[in-house]
């Protein structure tokens, strides 16, 4: 009987299931559950009361919907006997992180927390704080943690220790009442095996687990007193990417339709499972997972000290190799802001776009700096903004929307230098994610980078890396490597890169290169005198 | 009888004549002629052919129909009887520049030269001898000829050396059949009082009359070997400003319905003659004519080296005080790019008005450099090109709105802050022009000024201002302070700055300081190689 795996992606707003066949990765049949509750910003369902600004929660009971509808709705869309799948896995959005008791029930799930906001699961755009990250970033600089390092100098408010921190300094209560904090990514895995595990990804991405360790009692007492207790909620043994996290237990079977006692591989997360997805194993196989920002994966032979990092983890993304991650914080949120913001929808992307591509590069006279939402990699400062540079009364809208992709593009440039001259080699440039679909930007990005670049073949990247880990955790591959030789997608070289264009585009570069440094180094910090002055008049 | 005066003033597109009352400056009556051929740039009306890029030429029999026409529908309109008139004068766009036999006929109306381009009057905006005015600057700065420091170190192309340069090395027979060749303010006059004069004021501005002398033969003989009899072309006695040139001609009396043998006023300038209107008469007294550009003229009592002036000239604005001129390339012209060609019309300047009005200072976290049609005060580079510092996903079409009005108030600054630091003190603030109907800006100006703006209380500045020029010609008055004194029309401190918005100002404007020199004084050049590169990849 053909052998088939299932792989589940949990994203912001829904969960996609999709069926793939084992020897090939060909993708059968998939399916999308909508979150009932979305991402939680504005009032507490339990309550109808309002949250504080910035905060972003999720419903577990939402995630647990998805095993129930969409994993069903895929078997039946491919046709599949169930019987014929032989194991399933997931990947989640990371850090979305949430406070359990010892047998994995969510706190918000307890009668007596279910007004509570803090028991709830933070997703990961839950941005309030903020200030319990800069004091976490202070701390560490002032003791000189080494492991401050792998993080480009500062961890992200996003991340595990910040959004703890929170709970235990603004509901002291649920922080004691947690037995464990866990990642969704973890926790979903719970649910489906019944036991509780623990990945290599998210704890070293997300829980600052590094060299064998978590951050030490001392440094977490030094932030609060109370504090010290932490890694107790958080360790355990971690498991590798693709690792057998258990069995499918009979209930959530009864979820999903699937065998009970198949195998349920590890957790993991939407951009890195997304690496072996496009054949990206080995050393210096980038992955950028383009879309309204960018999420840069690869990994590398070596450990290296590389500027501007989200994040260099062993293990992290292929078991074996050190998995560097960098991203960029804006890239289509940036070409959605101008044409839906600025231009007001008066011109369309595909206008734009029509009357962009018939340029030749450099006639617009323009540069910019993408920084529109801050600059993650390499300067990991999002309090710096955008500037445009050039600008005449012959300046059209379509001159403006160009400089901004390609002011991308020299952002994705600065990242693979930055990786290259710190001894880590780009090898290939591969893309994922919903921007493949504008031919006209793949272009300057090859272009730009002066490099081929390939593309990914499925449009449900994650999905089918999680099949992927499930293949290798049901043992029908040895490891992710055999398995993305044989159910990776990849199409290499889609693009190459024109050397009159990237000639131009090598003097554009070095020009944004200056007033990355200028703006973005501190010889001028009026950005950030900008939006300090900014906060302060809007007091 | 209650005397009168005419003032015709000479735009772009039409003159605009004004009957006024001598007594009171009460403007009686007015009326607007088009000018059948407007500004000649594409096709020679004599022989259809297209003209070549940037040239811009004007027709004679045009001016002469404003006579003719305007005139006189000015009297009906004011209903007043011609015999109380007792004088004329006029206001001409400059450097507006032909070239003519002895007796003031154009060539162009010479039937063998009326197929010839080179024949017509060259309009202020013909910007076809650039490369004459390049040569003509590097030849000045490598002599260290003293009269380049009056002009900010550069001589624009828009002047009368790089027009008449031009017609001799590209028609040089045009130039050899020229006997003379003047400026079209002159050449009115003498149409109306049928005898030759130059007024001091175009004289010094566009024809680099310094210190008693036109620049010297070996000059420009250096310049071009056939150039050495171009001050015979040119020179002559220089009339004051308000001096009577003559008397009306029968002919000039036939045309306008004015009685013969009344004061004709000697030439004048559209923004220079706008000052008296403006009761500007003492030093100090600055006058900013606010339009799609802006052009400042103040008087000084004593010569001053002032980087970045248009020109400073003795007489040039009032008798007996050293005139300054400063302008801004583009002011109004940068909104009206902002909302027609990169917002496409989809947003209105009303609608963008209101919206920025409700903000506060600082509020949009941004700064620009209003640098859109190049530099003229106090950088002299039209090779620049605007910046807008700060842009984030949330800014919106009217934050942009407002700070490129502000970055327009910031020139305007810089240009009163280089007249004070040269030993030059501002004293008042007078606008003037199109820009004084929109009261939100000129409360930002006031603000950013942290001075009271004064305003003129007159829609027809320029055409007020030579009825006032008729007046004093026509012996009403002794001279231009008495008759600015009875005629001129200004409402003081229209608008005060607030203190708190002046203060959050004042920061900003130290970081358009910032950005102006680093950009605009060669520590990055990059405006200058983006323009560079848009032409080498255009070609």
């Amino acid at each position: 009987m053909t052998q088939y795996v299932v792989g589940v992606d949990f994203g912001t707003l829904s969960g996609r299931a999709v069926v793939v066949r084992v020897a090939d990765g060909e993708e059968v049949g998939t399916a999308v559950h909508e979150y009932r509750h979305g991402a939680v910003e504005r009032t507490l369902p339990a309550t109808g009361e309002a949250l504080p600004p910035h905060w972003a929660l999720q419903m577990p009971s939402d995630w647990v919907d998805v095993l129930r509808h969409a994993v069903p709705a895929a078997l039946a869309a491919a046709g599949v006997d169930p019987a014929a799948v032989v194991g399933i896995a997931t990947d989640f959005t990371a850090c979305t992180f949430l406070p359990v008791l010892a047998d994995g029930t969510p706190l918000c799930s307890l009668p007596d927390l279910v007004r509570v906001p803090h028991a709830y699961p933070k997703l990961w755009k839950h941005h309030a704080a903020q200030g319990q990250a800069d004091r976490i970033n202070a701390l560490a600089a002032a003791r000189s943690e080494p492991w401050i390092q792998r993080y480009g100098g500062k961890l992200s408010s996003e991340w595990q220790l910040a959004k703890a921190l929170q709970v235990l300094e603004e509901a002291p209560d649920v922080y004691a009442r947690a037995e464990r904090f866990i990642e969704a990514a973890d926790w979903i895995v719970w649910q489906l095996a019944g036991v509780e595990t623990r990945n290599a990804c998210t704890a070293g991405y997300k829980g600052v687990f590094q060299d064998g360790s978590y951050p030490s009692k001392a440094y977490l007492e030094a932030l609060h007193p109370s504090f010290g207790d932490w890694v107790s909620k958080v360790d355990g043994p971690l498991s590798p990417l693709g690792g057998r996290a258990g069995s499918l237990t009979e209930e959530a079977a009864g979820w999903t339709g699937l065998p009970a006692g198949i195998a349920v591989a590890v957790g993991n997360v939407d951009a890195h499972v997304t690496a072996p997805a496009a054949k990206a194993v080995e050393p210096g196989q980038l992955v950028a997972i383009m879309g309204t920002s960018t999420c840069h994966v690869m990994s590398g032979a070596e450990l290296a000290d590389v500027p501007g990092m989200c994040g260099v983890v062993q293990d992290g993304i292929i078991p074996g190799l050190w998995g560097f991650e960098a991203g960029q914080s804006g890239v289509g949120d940036i070409f959605a802001w101008y044409v839906e913001t600025l231009l007001s929808g008066g011109l369309t992307h595909d206008e734009l776009t029509r009357r962009a591509a018939a340029q030749r590069p450099g006639e617009h006279g323009l540069v910019a700096l993408d920084w529109h939402n801050g600059n993650r990699s390499v300067l990991v400062d999002h309090g710096l903004s955008g500037v445009v540079v050039g600008q005449t009364l012959a300046t059209r809208p379509e001159d403006v929307y160009r400089a901004l992709i390609e002011a991308t593009a020299f952002g994705t440039r600065t990242i693979i230098e930055a990786l290259e001259t710190s001894g880590v080699p780009v090898v290939e440039f591969i893309a994922a994610g919903g921007l493949l679909k504008n031919r006209f930007l793949m272009q300057i990005y090859a272009d730009v980078l002066r490099r081929p670049i390939s593309v990914i073949g499925s449009e449900q990247g994650p999905a089918l890396g999680s099949a992927m880990h499930a293949a290798v955790a049901a043992g029908a591959y040895p490891d992710i490597r055999a398995a993305a030789e044989a159910m990776g997608r990849v199409e290499r070289n889609v693009y190459t890169p024109d050397p009159a264009a990237a000639d131009v585009y090598d003097r554009l570069y070095a020009e944004y290169v200056t007033l990355h440094d200028y703006f973005g180094r501190g010889t001028n910090d009026v950005l950030h005198r900008l939006r300090a002055l900014r906060e302060e008049v809007s007091r």
